[in-house]
């Protein structure tokens, strides 16, 4: 069996901050840092999305990106480009808005989408900066 | 005279809104689309500040490029990375939070700065994305 | 007057063959080497186009990119991307598909739409690879 | 036992169409869009091949580059640049020129050929475009 | 279990050659061409740090990436940065200054202060040039 | 008159240290920084070549990249890569080896051989880092 790994790349322009309600602004300021900055700062995330699976006969395709990038845009990208992580995006709402918990969060949004289209989603990786970024293959890895 | 021209890149990560307060909402959405969403949104900015000047036969420099980027991290990037443009930035007071009218106000900021390095200021240029940047040349030009 | 300059890149892939149909075979191979192959070989070509203006007061944009990327997207991208150069190429008829003649092609295609828009072509740059690119400034310069 | 892995990336140009035979014209629009299009299109590939092995004590080297650079170049390179994937290739005849096909056949031109130099064949990873990218690591991954 | 992968990169730039000091200069010029210049060369090398773990349900970070940046500088940046690898760096001492031994010892440098913030180090992986990188997982992988 | 640029890239790899041989090793340390390490440091160079010409009706081409990259490759890139700039490179004896000083040590290697080509030298850029780089256009801008 020749499981291949197909990769699309998109890209989502967002604010957030670094903020934990339970404590005060002392606290906050001394753990996050200038993330913690109460009007807000922001990213040019570039997300990667690989899902996994054989190659159709057919098509010569693992699977149709256009249709991949397609459900990325519809529930991932449309909730978080031009947004404030924090304050807009419903699949963030209660979580710390951090690039872990987007990563995860993208995940959940994309699973059982990308599971429609017959192949398994293998990988969520979210760049926040050149610098900094998250991985996540999900739980049974 | 060999005028040679050396360039340093900086970074910052900022919100920003699109809106401009003589509008109403209508037609702030109208003109700045997604840009003028409420909430903000933000970016990972990149800055490249270009000075020109002769060599110095003593240091083989044209300036010291360590000098260059203490000064715009002073006047520039302290002021704006993990910021809000339109809140939390005294230079851009009073200005629509556009790349265009950024890049002018780097430029006011960074002008004499460099000019006391005894080298001149050439042109800034600021990267907004990937897909869009803005580039001062000064008046003259 | 503050004149300022404003990029949009956009990319698009295509098929292209260095031939002059004037000669023989041979001697093409013998100009153009590999770029001269029957079959044809192709790119991801990346442009960036500026323009060059003032800053509107009321927008604080020198022009909305939005149109400035739907102009360089109706004239020039849907015309090459997913395109044979020599072959379904209006604006290229009768040209040899060098990245020169393209650069060339895709200001004539670009100046007056973009001159509609209240602001003045400055460059067009065309990235064959990432190697190798070529830029036109227009006549005057 | 330090399993170590090292990548080297090489880069090829060629043209190629999405198109099965067995369909009509309308059938391969329909699933291909305008990876169809009957003159061709093309891209500028980059390719990363990671091998996986010790450390030499002598050489400080899992391998030599050098040799594993050659051996790319000889078996995949030469054959794909400024070709032509559909008819100019002939380790990819009757088969759909997509990135996954390409990837799959990259493998095998190079599964033995690695092997030959002490070292195990780990990953082909093909990059089409900056936002598509197809990965295999081999039939018992 | 959601086990999450975060990455840092960070940049050095040094000198090294390729040399066994157990060969004659012939046999040195012959195993490792232009890499064994007695004057040296350099490069500079970027490196990316991934270590794993859970989510921290206070902070939503998986480990505060400013303490991994801050580790990776003291124990791997501030000893190569700037240096000469043969010569310079205390734990290269005796060991052909490769890619691959650098990576190794990087991992070995690092191992343990990454532990002790709680997560695991994951991989190390050091980019020569932008066509050759090494990565290296731990022994048990 | 369509003046058209076209630009070439090439990389080196080379070791530098700066050091003025008229100052003690106080003052080079206060003057240069890390940069002054006696056992040198080193760089990933990257050198972008633009040329100025108008375009051939004949090939399409305003001069071959081919031949253009042949004499940078013969007289800058073969006496720069893998080297020591201070020590190995005959057009930067007596120079100090700033970045400043290659470029225009560069421009006076290629301008009269870009000229035998029929066209002109336009501009020398080279990047130190992926932050520092620096250009020359020659005397007369």
């Amino acid at each position: 069996m020749k499981n291949i790994f197909v990769t699309r790349r998109e890209r989502f322009n967002a604010a957030h901050q670094m903020w934990n309600p339970k404590w005060d602004e002392e606290t906050n300021k001394e753990v996050f840092g200038k993330c913690a900055n109460k009007n807000w700062h922001g990213h040019n995330y570039q997300l990667f999305v690989t899902v996994k699976g054989i190659v159709n006969e057919e098509t010569g395709y693992c699977v149709d990106l256009k249709k991949v990038s397609k459900i990325i845009n519809r529930y991932v990208i449309d909730e978080l480009d031009h947004k404030n992580i924090n304050l807009d995006v419903p699949f963030m709402k209660g979580k710390l808005a951090s690039t872990e918990n987007l990563t995860l969060s993208i995940w959940e949004q994309l699973e059982n989408k990308i599971k429609d289209l017959g192949v398994q989603l293998h990988s969520v990786r979210l760049h926040e900066t050149e610098n900094n970024y998250v991985e996540y293959f999900g739980e049974q890895k």
